[in-house]
């Protein structure tokens, strides 16, 4: 089966949209693929509630700035505070186009596979309770290279 | 023939710049080369003048903003309000280095086959009339799969 | 043995150490990695003082608003003039995290072939002279194709 993979360092609404585009057509085309997130990717994964206070304050402050879950996504361009996200939203309901919530959920049941780079978890402020719950795996760098080598599509978001 | 892949997701200069040249490279080196334009890559195709004006509101509001045709682009840093790609481009054009408009078209009679990519034109307001004439498919992700597992290249910009 | 490029465009200190991390996990696993440095990410490989003061003016300004060095380079999000990179490293290391300035001449000692594109060298105002001394090899676009279409992993950051 051939493989894709996609890193997803970004947490920009709109590239996150364009990765999940992709992971879900290569999934429907039959391809066994494979994403995983770090730095800002990682707020794709975050709950919408954070769990853990026992951070420092340099953490405390970075999340309080740094918003998770996919309904708090900004924008790479025209973020101007969130009306950027409030009218992409609009724009997209009007074009029956999926949301980010709605293309994590329909990339799941495709068998995406949902790897959280352990790596980068700490800096960001993040604990596995931090994040949903149906992530498939937590995992570093080397088991991103051992899927990647294998793949015939490899981007990074 | 070994085959490329570009997904042009950003619109800005700089990067545009870098995704020709590779494209442009790859098609010189002898390779079949596809660049699928999505979201802010749309702008590249735009053409200066829009034609369409029966939009709605929150369509026409962000046309304003988001100004389009290879002259218009911003820099992914340093863009100044525009200074920025001023700087850029008269140090471009001491190093002779060919432009976005020069790239493209310099791309397209080697042959690099140009995509603009259906699920994202509606949401960045644009209709076909929109786009400049020598585009050579409108197709989503399903095509772009389909190219990108038999490339040797899939890059991301 | 299998190979993998990495374009490394931006100069955002958080992209630059995924590609970085990226970079490492390949050749430490056993594959052939090449790291091509254009455009921000010639920031990298600059040295902390700029030499040639015989450039023209549009140069020197651009040279002092982009600062060069691994202990300069900006984060893609958060930057706050500053205050974001200072918080990451805190973070960085408080997780025992390498630095870029680690993570670069641990890739070098892991083989790690770095190159420095000469196309866009002038159009960011440096010279040979203003680049570390340990750069493998100046190159531009064509030598990249070659590498990257007998790759198994191709990466643009």
């Amino acid at each position: 089966m051939d493989k894709a993979t996609i890193v997803v360092f970004s947490g920009d609404m709109d590239k996150v949209m364009a990765a999940f585009n992709i992971a879900v057509g290569a999934a429907s085309s039959g391809m066994e693929v494979t994403m995983l997130y770090t730095f800002w990717g990682l707020n794709i994964l975050r709950k919408d509630k954070m769990g853990s206070l026992s951070k420092g304050i340099l953490q405390r402050l970075f999340t309080l700035l740094n918003k998770g879950g996919t309904e708090k996504l900004p924008m790479s361009r025209f973020n101007m505070f969130g009306m950027g996200p409030w009218m992409m939203k609009k724009l997209m309901k009007r074009y029956s186009m999926p949301s980010v919530k709605e293309l994590y959920s329909t990339a799941k049941q495709l068998g995406v596979k949902m790897i959280a780079c352990t790596i980068t978890m700490g800096v960001m402020g993040l604990g596995k309770e931090d994040l949903v719950s149906d992530i498939d795996e937590f995992a570093g760098v080397i088991t991103y290279i051992k899927d990647a080598r294998e793949s015939k599509i490899n981007l990074f978001v």
